[in-house]
């Protein structure tokens, strides 16, 4: 069967501002010096042999993805999301997609934001979720938590064959304590957001799950690959009206915690869900003295524990400790490691200068 | 007589990296807020009515310090130091040009890169100095300590008016319990490189203690006004062998030391040599929080003591304390404020990685 990933590369997010904001949200940035985050997602995937890829996102960025897709030398197409509603309509949208495309495939879901460190591991988790995908059951991958977190949910996995396991249940971001239990008990993995199915059995889900949604777009039922992709026009006015009728709702609430068939590929991938500057800090060598830079070399004079971000212009660092720093376009960021929740304060503050 | 103020711009100085470099430096960049340094030092002039004036530098800085000029309204000419030799040579080679220019005029040799809050003080105190320039005096301004400074020349004023003193002595700069005692005792003053005298006294002086440099310069004597303040073609490079001729030495060195006929005139005018960052400090304004910047309202969030410098960027500061953030062309600095004296250190760095 065909191999058509799906990568979502909709949202924005403030949190890695300046370099992450709405006219270039972080997909589209080389934040770790391999190339971009969508980039390296596609290229994570080539192994695999896809036949074809479709990047989710809005019209803002369509241009920014294909330029990306084109870069890895992969043939795919843009599906413009008219609206931003979250994971489960992308999905539902994508499905419809290649099951015109293709009659049927095996989708490959991947959030583009994502860091990966061990791509040989996930070649061989993707493979084996392939097979179970095969049996028409839903997949997702549990990443093997190696820390309590608590901005991650969490995956419980039943019984299995030491590679697949049945999901017990997916439960919420947990307290502190709870992580730890959760640690201990070894069967717990974080939900990454990955997943592997046939475009047939996920439309199959959301026929039976959410039976409201699917109806919505049934009109692109009858459309060609070709007319669904399409990014304008009078078709993409039906798609608009579509968007505009059916409510955000991610794939996990809407699909995942209802399904029976839902089987958990636990993994040590190195994963990383590049969420805030100081989760970037994890996948970025550092020297001697703790400091961290991807690329354009910082001069750094008597300073510890300080990770910096250029985007070329020279950074000096003189008597720091503990700081992120980045510059991009015309924007420049001095934070406090301790203070990473607080960047949202600055876009707000500089949206507020705005009005 | 005519008042002609010689402006002494040549130095260049790398404590003020990254605003201020070898291709522009600090008395070409608005620092505080009020204009260039340059242009703020000639225009703090202008309640004088100077009759022309000079900007002493080197070629390199001759249309920069053109376009200065050309900004206050005030005629006057760059003189290019085909070397630099310190002050000595630059005050001799302009008082030759306001002697041919003038027969005699009245000198005011000021530094470019200093500040002075109290503009109105500071023309009443020159005032007073040019009376006592009138009886063939030499005249130094001393400015009265407000903390017992290591970094500052001392002069010791022995008897006067009240308004105008004998110059005991010049001293140099002092350590810390010196300071302190120079402080209490009330007669010494630091000082700030700011002269009056008449261009033929300051000759005469030339004549009496720097006979051989003043050999040097005799070609000059013959040369039309128009001649001397040429910057290119055959008198150029007479002047050029000149300065090549001699060595560089300081007026303070050179006559000030040496001179019987020196008077100071003491003077609260809130002077700051901006020499470095955290000097900068101390003549800009704070807001509650103890933060400071002159222009481009930086977005401070949870900081407190910080001093942001910006050429237009936008810079947010998050969670960070006691910091020096400066964006100029292509660098940035974030600098802790108790490393002031590391920047060098920077601009040495920097200087190696060329290489």
């Amino acid at each position: 069967m065909k191999i058509t990933p799906v990568i979502l590369a909709g949202g924005a997010g403030t949190r890695l501002w300046p370099l992450s904001n709405d006219e270039k949200p972080k997909q589209f940035h080389d934040i770790t010096g391999d190339g971009t985050l969508l980039e390296a997602t596609i290229r994570r995937l080539l192994p695999l042999n896809p036949d074809t890829c479709v990047i989710a996102t809005s019209g803002t960025y369509e241009k920014m993805s294909m330029k990306e897709l084109d870069r890895t030398g992969l043939h795919g197409k843009v599906l413009v999301e008219p609206e931003a509603k979250n994971t489960a309509p992308a999905i539902l949208f994508s499905a419809i997609y290649f099951s015109r495309l293709f009659d049927d495939s095996i989708m490959i879901v991947l959030p583009a934001d994502h860091y990966i460190r061990r791509s040989d591991i996930f070649i061989d988790t993707i493979k084996a979720a392939i097979l179970e995908a095969g049996k028409d059951n839903l997949i997702t991958i549990g990443i093997k938590p190696t820390s309590p977190e608590t901005g991650y949910g969490y995956i419980k996995a039943g019984g299995g064959n030491g590679t697949a396991f049945k999901v017990e249940r997916f439960v919420e971001k947990p307290d502190r304590e709870t992580a730890e239990r959760y640690i201990l008990e070894g069967n717990y993995f974080w939900n990454a957001g990955i997943f592997v199915w046939k475009a047939s059995a996920i439309i199959n889900s959301f026929k039976e799950f959410m039976p409201g949604l699917f109806r919505e777009f049934t009109p692109l039922l009858s459309l060609s690959a070709e007319e669904i992709a399409l990014n304008s026009g009078k078709i993409f006015e039906l798609k608009k009206k579509i968007f505009s009728n059916i409510n955000g709702i991610s794939i996990d609430y809407g699909i995942m915690e209802k399904a029976e068939n839902k089987i958990v590929i636990p993994a040590d991938l190195g994963w990383k869900d590049l969420g805030s500057w100081n989760s970037i800090d994890e996948v970025l060598e550092q020297d001697e003295n703790g400091n961290r830079s991807p690329a354009h070399n910082p001069v750094f004079v008597s300073s510890k524990n300080c990770s910096v971000f250029s985007e070329g212009r020279t950074i000096a660092l003189v008597g720091v400790e503990n700081l992120v720093i980045v510059e991009s376009g015309n924007n420049i960021l001095v934070m406090n490691k301790n203070n990473n929740q607080e960047v949202r304060k600055v876009v707000e503050a500089l949206k507020k200068r705005k009005e």
